[in-house]
């Protein structure tokens, strides 16, 4: 039987650890400033924008935020993208995804200034992950690594299966265990077998929108289990299969009609795994925590170049 | 028991698409033209600089060459590619790596024009690469990736080992082979057991640098072995261990005193595998098919902006 894994312990290690960088460049006159830019009124992401911006505030990271309408063109927006890249007091930009669909959302990223690009989606940043260079990387990844190397074992030589090929998350995370020396897989789709593959993994980490999908038949006994996947359970038969074992959860959904849940079985999953983050209250801190790291990284080589 | 796999043929499909790709460019005015700089005197680099001119000429491709002297300083090269990227006449720039160990090749490599990088090693490319956008890509990963296509099966679904994490091969492979829907897993020299992760490969690619590294007692049966290795034998040890089974390459390495090799013991591979590439002969006659159409992709990319 394993445990829940405790984000929290990571999330503050990394918080505490930006924010002693932020009073070192406070102290050499520089506050890092991120701006963040949201097309329309979708209420998911203004949560998600304003989570960020809370955290900045916490930190001293100064944020300013642009909300621009929903019938605005790919145009409007990138010439809004131009206007931060070229002051000299913005540090991070981050246009919040996804945006509407009449949005070039490409043609957006690729107008980022890469030094200013915190969300490291920037074909540069892409590129720069790969190769093992400096750049600036995408913050779930880059937190996720925070978290296994909090796990007290060395990574070296652990087999990682990644179960998820996005560019966001499952291709960033391959780089990165790849180059703390794990034996990286990349499940998707199209594995024939998964849960066979999955099963000799010492690390798992599940990212692929599909509520519950990885249980304990997918795992080895004393694998690491982390689950990025954020679905919101809205069917009764989904309800049924898998809220049944936690009387809480099923309580929220008959009451709202709605609930959280990832990509991975926890309860079931526990039986197995040493440890599992659990969804929701996992791994999203981590996601902000480095995204506030980032933004004070660009910070401080755009003030020392 | 396999087969020595037809390596030829996809070369010459390859090269015929390009010269028909170079013909309707003669027609439209425009010659696609390839410059390669070559820095000092290296006796391998300047044969593998012959073979890309030769294959230039062979397709109606112009090249020009330009050889710097041993002693050239990391601003002299870049100031060879920053006029190289300005000659609207020049479409692909490859500079003949590995550079003189005083030059700063990672600053050379970022100061190439990415529409220009026949190569594909700009971290811009390698960025568009992961993330599934159009750029210009790795030439031997890209030519392994045609002769998987001429082979017959499709490759969705398949289980695809690959022996080694270097940026010129092993991740830019892994990228290609993911968005062919294969499941990937990427082994080292940190792996665990590699034996035994590598033998639940369908298709099993090696370059790593280690002599006749993957033998049979690493295959499945029936699997698809790619050797992407070159190593000159040179030890008496080496030449017991791997060439005795050859009486030719034995013989050889007996007159020269030494004998190009693959990653993959070849002779033992084909006891068990369907097919494996050999070495001498191999791969390498893709890679400068690749160079060839990326050179041409180059050229009509910017004839049609």
């Amino acid at each position: 039987m394993g445990n829940r894994w405790p984000v929290q312990a990571t999330a503050d290690r990394l918080m505490n650890a930006t924010k002693k960088k932020v009073a070192h460049l406070h102290e050499h006159g520089c506050t890092p400033h991120l701006a963040v830019v949201l097309v329309g009124e979708d209420p998911a992401s203004k949560v998600y924008v304003e989570h960020k911006i809370r955290a900045c505030k916490s930190l001293g990271i100064h944020s300013t935020f642009k909300n621009l309408p929903d019938n605005s063109s790919t145009e409007d927006l990138l010439s809004a993208v131009r206007e931060l890249n070229q002051n000299p007091r913005v540090h991070g930009i981050l246009v919040q995804l996804p945006l509407p669909k009449h949005i070039e959302e490409q043609q957006v990223i690729h107008a980022i200034d890469p030094s200013k690009d915190v969300d490291g989606f920037h074909p540069i940043n892409v590129g720069l992950l790969s190769l093992g260079q400096e750049g600036l990387f995408p913050c779930t990844p880059m937190g996720v690594m925070e978290l296994l190397k909090d796990g007290g074992i060395p990574l070296k030589g652990k087999h990682a299966v990644i179960v998820g090929r996005s560019n966001i998350v499952g291709k960033p995370m391959a780089q990165l265990l790849l180059k703390e020396h794990c034996t990286v897989t990349i499940l998707h789709s199209r594995t024939v077998n998964p849960e066979a593959l999955c099963k000799q993994a010492d690390i798992v980490v599940v990212a692929v929108g599909r509520p519950g999908l990885v249980d304990a038949s997918w795992l080895k006994p004393g694998a690491w289990v982390v689950d990025i996947g954020i679905n919101q359970i809205t069917e009764k038969a989904d309800a049924e299969r898998l809220l049944k074992a936690s009387g809480k959860k099923m309580a929220n959904f008959i009451e709202k009609g709605h609930q959280l849940y990832g990509d991975v079985n926890y309860l079931s999953a526990l039986q197995v795994a040493d440890k599992v983050t659990p969804v929701p209250g996992g791994v999203g801190k981590l996601t902000i925590a480095h995204l506030m790291y980032n933004c004070t990284l660009a910070a401080e080589r755009m003030v020392s170049t």
